[in-house]
C-alpha cells in the first residue's frame, strides 16, 4: 500500500518509545525508540509485509463481521441489537488498533491513520462517563463461570472478574493507546485510556481490597506500568503492583477452575515455575517483570529469572511453544510435552516472548534472547500463514496421517481466517508490526545485536549517533556483516552468538576469532567504516530430547539454525505415512536448496527408511521450516522423528 | 453387613435375568440369569464385599450429602430450597438404585431392601403428572451450552437435549427400575420408568422429528431395550431404534461442541471407528448392539464389530481405558494414547465392558471377552481403592514425581470419595454388584466360562440342570479347576483362553492337551464327577507397544496373566525417581510373592538400573498390579517402563 505521507527520518519517529520503555536506570539494556531498528528485506520484512498489506486490513473486516465493532456501538447507543462474541471481545478490537499503530509508525499511510482515528472513535464513544469502559460486559453481563448449569449472567461492574476479562480488555486498551501515541503522536485513545486507568485507580487502588477479586486473565499489570512509562502517573504503577502482589493469595479460586489455571495458587514472588493456562501465566510474568524493574525489586526479578528458568528447561517444546494441554490451554509437569496434543498457543509464545524481552532488558542475559528467537522463529511464526492472513491457534508438533478435525483451533484442519475466539490473529498482528524493536538494544558501552536480519540501526548514545548497516541472508545463512557506517569513539558493538551456535566466529579487520554460543560477541571501539561478520555455523543438526519427555524418546528433531524443522506428508513418496518414517542419527540431513513457494526457506534432505507394515524400503524427504508448515493446504506433519 | 431374611437358592432367584437379558435366539450366547453364577473367594469377591458393606452404604450418604437426593425431595414439593449439582444429579441416584438392587440380589439384607424402597418412593413422588421426571431441569432449568457468555437457562422442557441430559437420567432410572425388579421382584420403580417411558413414546415415539435432538449423551438406548426386554412392550424397543439412527445426522451439532463430541458426526451403522467423548460412544455402541440383536439388524452389528476391533488396535490402552483425552474426555487419533494424560474414565471402561459384553453375546466371538477381561481387570479395577470407598474418575499410566494435581479428577492427587460430577462411584457400584453376571453364558451346546474366579454356576438348560464348581487363585496362578456336580449328557464345557495365554492346555481325566490362546476350550459330554483344568501360563512377560504410540515408545509394560503392572515411586530406593527407572528387555522380571496388604496381589521383581542424573546404579524394585496402585497413598508412577 502506497503511503503518500511524508516520511520522517527515523530519529524523528524516534521520538518516544516501542512497546516496552523501561524508566532508564532501572534496566540493564535499553530498547531503542521504534524506527531506530528497521528490518529491510528476507524472512521477517516478507511476513511484515503480508501482515500489513493483507492481515491488518482484513483485521478491521473482521473486527466489524464478527461484531466487535458492532459491540462498541451498540454500547456507545449508535447501533441497536445485542452484542456479540465472547465476553474479551473488545480486547481484540485493541489488539487490532495496537497492530494497527505499529505498522503505521513502520509504514506510514493516510488510510491506516484515518483508520485508527475511527476505530479509536467507537472505542471513545462506548466509554462511560466515569471512564469504566467494557462493551459485553456493560450490555450483556458476564456468566459466573464458563460451565454447564451456571445460567447467571450479571452486568455489575466487576461482579465476575475471574471470568468477565474487565481489566484484561483494559490492559490491551492500555497497550493499544501507548502504541497509537508513540507511533503516531495523536493523544485521542491515550485520554480513553487514561480514563480508564483512572476509573480503576479509584476503584481497586488503595491496596485494601475494596473488591474481592483479581481479574482471572492477566495482562492489566504489564499495559498499566507501560501507561505510567507513557505519562509519568505512578499510581498507575502502584496499582500494578498491586495486582502482581495480590495474585496467589486464592483471590480466584473456585470459579470453575482452580487457582492454578488463574495463575492464583502462589504468590508470584513465592513461585518457582510457571503453571496453569500459559497465556495467563506468561502475560503475569511479564508485567511481574515490568513491576520489578520499575519498583526495584530485586527479589521479585530473581523470583522471575528462577520461573524462565524452570519453564526453560522442562516446559517449553523444541519449538519455543508454551502449554502442553487443551485441557485448560495450560502448562503440564515438567517434562510433559506431548507432541501431538501439543497446546502450543501462538498467545503463549507472543507472551514469552515478551516475558523474555523484558528479562533481556532487565538482565542483559543472552539466554532470554536465545529463548525469545527460539519462540519467534518457530511456535510464534507458525501461528500464522506465509500470506499473512491465516492463523493456527494450536501449533502442534505432531499431526497423524488422516487426523480428524474436531475443532477450529485444530490444526489437522489448518489455519483459519478468523476464530470465535480471535485472540491470536491480532495479537500475531501487533507482534509483527512492533518487531524490528526486538533486535537492537543500547547501554552505556554501545550497541546490542540480539536478533539478525538485513536492514539498519540508528540510534543516539550519549557520545553521539550510531549507524549500522546489516547484510544477511539468516537464517537460512550463518554470517551477518555489520558495517558501521557511524560510531562516537569507544562504541562496543556486540553480536549475540546462538546457544545452538557452536563453532561460530567473529571477522573484523581480517582477523577471525571463535566466539563461544550463548554469549555476546564483542567488537570494541568500533568505527565509522569497520565491518564487523559473525559467522554462525547454520547448518542441519539433530537434536535429542530429555530423555524425560516421553512422546519424543527415540526420536531426534532436525534443527538448522534457530529454525526447527518438520517433515510434512505431502512430501514424502506416495503410500508412505509420516508415521511410517524413522531415521538414522548417524546420517546427518543436507541443505536441498531454497523453496521460493515456502518463503525462500532452505529444505533439507533427510533419508530414512520406512517402518512396517511393508518392506523397510529406503526413503528421502525434503523437510521444511516448521513456520512453513501448512502451506500447502493441512495433512500429516511430524517435527520429532522416530530413531528406532 | 449380617442379613435377617432366609435366603433363596440360586435357582428360586434366578426366575428373571441380570442387567442384560436378550430375547432368545437373537444372540448366540446367553446370559444366566442373576445368582446363577457365583464369586465365592478371592480378588473379585473381596471387591465385592467392600463395595457392598462400604460404598453402597457411603453413597447413599453421599447422594444425601451432595443433594441428589434433596432434589427430588424439591421436585416433589416435600422441600424447600435450590436444587444442587450438575444437570444430571438424578442419574447418580439411579445408578446407586441399581448397584443397590444388584447387591441385594447377591446379598440379600433388609436394610438394604428398606434402603431401595426409601429411594424409590423419593423418585416416585418427583415424577410429574404426565411422567416427566428430571428434578433438575424442571426446578432449575438447563443451559443452552456449557460455555461462558451464555448466561440463559430454561426450564422448558427437551429444549436443550444436547446438554440437558433429560434422556440419559431417564436411561439410567430404567437400568434402575430393571434391576430393582429383577433382583428384588418388586415393581414400584419400575412403574415410574413404564410411565415416564410412555411419556417419551408420546413426545418422540412417531419417528418423524417432533423435536430437533437427540439427548447429547447416550444410556436411554440400551436402557429402553432393556425396559422393553422386561416389559415386553415393543415401542420401547423402537424408539431406543429411532435414537441410534437418528444418531450421526447433525442434529447435536453446534452446541458448544461439535458433532463428533456427541457422537454424531456419522451414522452408527457407517461408522468405522469410535470418536469423541468416550461414555458417550460406548454407551451408545452399547445401545446400537441391544438394537441390533433385537431387530435382527446385521448390517448394523458388523458395523459395530469393525468399530469395536479398530478401537481395539488403535485406540485402547493396555490398561483397557478408553478415551485419551481430558479435553472433551475424548477418544483421540488412532495410536493417541498418552500415559500421562490418559483419561481413560473409569465409567468408559465399565461402558466398554457393557458395550463387549453385548457383543460376546451376539457373536460368541472370544475378542470381546479378552477385551472386557482387559477392561475389568485394569481399567475398570483400578478405578476403585482396595477399601471401596475412594475413586478415581481419570486411570493415567503415568504420574511424575512432584506432579501437580489441578483437578479433583487429576490422578496425582490420589482416589477421592466423591466428586463433583459424581458419574464413577455409583457406575463401579453397580458394575461390581452385577459383576457375577459376566462370568458365564450358556447355549443350546452347554456352558461357556468367560471369566475366572472361585465359585458356583448353577443353570438349567433345555437338557437339565448343569452344576459347576469352579476352585482356582486366579488371576495370582493359572491353574482353573472345574469340577462338574450335574450336567445333562451331551453338555460342552468351554473355557475362553484368554489371548495372553500362549502355551496353555486343558486336562481332563488324566489327559492334557495344549489350546490355543483366544480361542475357546471345550471339555464335550462333561458328566457329573468330572475335572476339567485349565492351565494358564500365568507369570510375568513384558509387553511391547504398538510403535505408532509415541508416548510409550522405547518402553514395555510388565504383564501377568490379565493384568497390566505398574512400578510406584514409593517402593524404589530413596531418591531414585520413577522417571529415572530404565529396564532391560532381556531380563524378565519375576514372581516376588504376594502382598496381604494389597489385596493379596502377587508382587513383581523387576530389576532395572538407574538414568543419569546419577551414576546408572543397578536398581530392583517390587512392581504391584495396575489396580491396586496408589493405594498407600498418591504418588508417582509408571506403567510403560523405557528401555533405553
Amino acid at each position: 500500500m502506497a503511503s503518500t505521507t511524508q516520511q520522517p527520518t527515523a530519529l524523528e519517529r524516534a521520538t518516544t518509545a516501542g512497546p516496552v520503555r523501561p524508566t532508564p536506570a532501572t534496566t540493564r539494556l535499553s530498547p531503542v525508540p521504534p524506527g531506530a531498528a528497521r528490518i529491510s528485506a528476507g524472512w521477517w520484512a516478507d511476513r511484515q509485509a503480508a501482515n500489513g498489506e493483507r492481515a491488518i486490513p482484513e483485521g478491521r473486516r473482521h473486527l466489524e463481521e464478527w461484531g466487535n465493532l458492532d459491540n462498541l456501538r451498540i454500547a456507545a447507543g449508535t447501533a441497536g441489537g445485542e452484542v456479540r462474541g465472547p465476553v474479551f471481545a473488545d480486547s481484540d478490537v485493541y489488539k487490532w488498533l495496537e497492530a494497527a499503530a505499529w505498522e503505521h509508525g513502520r509504514s506510514p499511510s493516510e488510510q491506516l491513520l484515518a483508520d485508527i482515528r475511527e476505530v479509536s472513535a467507537l472505542v471513545a464513544a462506548a466509554q462511560e462517563e466515569d471512564g469504566y469502559l467494557d462493551s459485553v460486559v456493560a450490555e450483556r453481563g458476564s456468566a459466573v463461570e464458563p460451565g454447564p448449569g451456571d445460567p447467571t449472567g450479571s452486568r455489575e461492574r466487576y461482579s465476575h472478574l475471574p471470568w468477565s476479562h474487565e481489566h484484561y480488555c483494559a490492559g490491551h486498551l492500555f497497550q493499544a493507546a501507548v502504541a497509537v501515541t508513540r507511533a503516531t503522536g495523536e493523544r485521542q485513545l491515550l485520554d480513553v485510556a487514561v480514563r480508564l486507568a483512572d476509573h480503576l485507580v479509584e476503584t481497586f487502588g488503595d491496596g485494601a481490597g475494596q473488591v474481592r477479586d483479581v481479574d482471572g486473565h492477566p495482562v492489566v499489570e504489564m499495559a498499566l506500568v507501560e501507561l505510567a512509562r507513557e505519562t509519568g502517573d505512578g499510581r498507575y504503577l502502584e496499582l500494578a503492583r498491586w495486582f502482581v502482589e495480590a495474585r496467589g493469595r486464592g483471590l480466584v479460586a473456585a470459579h470453575g477452575h482452580g487457582p492454578t489455571y488463574f495463575s492464583d495458587r502462589v504468590p508470584v514472588r513465592e513461585a518457582t515455575t510457571v503453571e496453569g493456562h500459559a497465556v495467563r501465566a506468561v502475560y503475569l510474568a511479564a508485567g511481574a517483570a515490568d513491576v520489578a524493574v520499575e519498583t526495584g525489586d530485586g527479589e521479585l526479578l530473581e523470583a522471575l529469572r528462577t520461573q524462565f528458568a524452570h519453564m526453560l528447561a522442562t516446559k517449553t517444546y523444541v519449538t519455543g511453544g508454551l502449554g502442553s494441554r487443551w485441557d485448560g490451554e495450560a502448562f503440564g509437569d515438567p517434562h510433559e510435552l506431548p507432541s501431538d496434543r501439543a497446546y502450543a498457543e501462538t498467545c503463549a509464545a507472543i507472551g514469552g516472548v515478551q516475558w523474555a524481552w523484558r528479562m533481556l532488558l532487565a538482565t542483559g542475559d543472552a539466554v532470554y534472547a536465545d529463548a525469545l528467537e527460539r519462540m519467534l522463529f518457530n511456535g510464534f511464526a507458525a501461528g500464522v500463514s506465509l500470506s499473512g492472513e491465516q492463523y493456527f491457534y494450536v501449533n502442534s508438533l505432531h499431526v497423524r496421517s488422516g487426523a480428524h478435525a474436531d475443532h477450529e483451533r485444530s490444526p489437522a484442519g489448518g489455519r483459519q481466517t478468523w476464530f470465535g475466539c480471535a485472540c491470536c490473529p491480532p495479537n500475531v498482528m501487533r507482534t509483527l508490526s512492533s518487531l524490528d524493536g526486538y533486535l537492537a538494544t543500547t547501554d552505556a558501552r554501545g550497541v546490542q545485536l540480539h536478533q539478525y536480519a538485513p536492514g539498519r540501526v540508528e540510534v543516539d548514545l550519549p557520545g553521539g549517533r550510531v549507524r549500522l548497516d546489516v547484510e544477511t541472508r539468516y537464517p537460512w545463512a550463518g554470517t551477518v556483516r555489520v558495517r558501521v557506517e557511524e560510531a562516537p569513539s569507544g562504541t562496543t558493538l556486540a553480536l549475540r552468538v546462538p546457544a545452538w551456535a557452536e563453532g561460530a566466529s567473529l571477522r573484523r579487520d581480517g582477523h577471525s576469532e571463535d566466539v563461544g554460543p550463548g554469549t555476546y560477541a564483542e567488537a570494541r571501539d568500533v568505527r565509522e567504516g569497520d565491518l564487523v561478520e559473525l559467522e554462525l555455523p547454520v547448518r542441519p543438526r539433530w537434536t535429542r530430547p530429555d530423555p524425560r519427555v516421553d512422546d519424543a524418546r527415540g526420536c531426534v528433531a532436525l534443527e538448522r539454525g534457530p529454525l526447527v524443522y518438520a517433515v510434512e506428508e505431502c512430501d514424502l513418496p506416495d503410500g508412505v505415512l509420516v508415521d511410517d518414517l524413522v531415521v538414522s542419527e548417524d546420517e546427518l540431513p543436507t541443505d536441498a536448496g531454497t523453496d521460493e513457494d515456502l518463503g525462500g526457506a532452505v529444505r533439507v534432505r533427510v533419508r530414512g527408511r520406512r517402518r512396517a507394515p511393508g518392506p523397510e524400503d529406503a526413503v528421502e524427504v525434503l523437510a521444511v521450516p516448521y513456520p512453513t508448515w501448512a502451506n500447502r493446504g493441512p495433512g500429516a506433519m511430524r517435527v520429532w522423528l522416530p530413531t528406532t
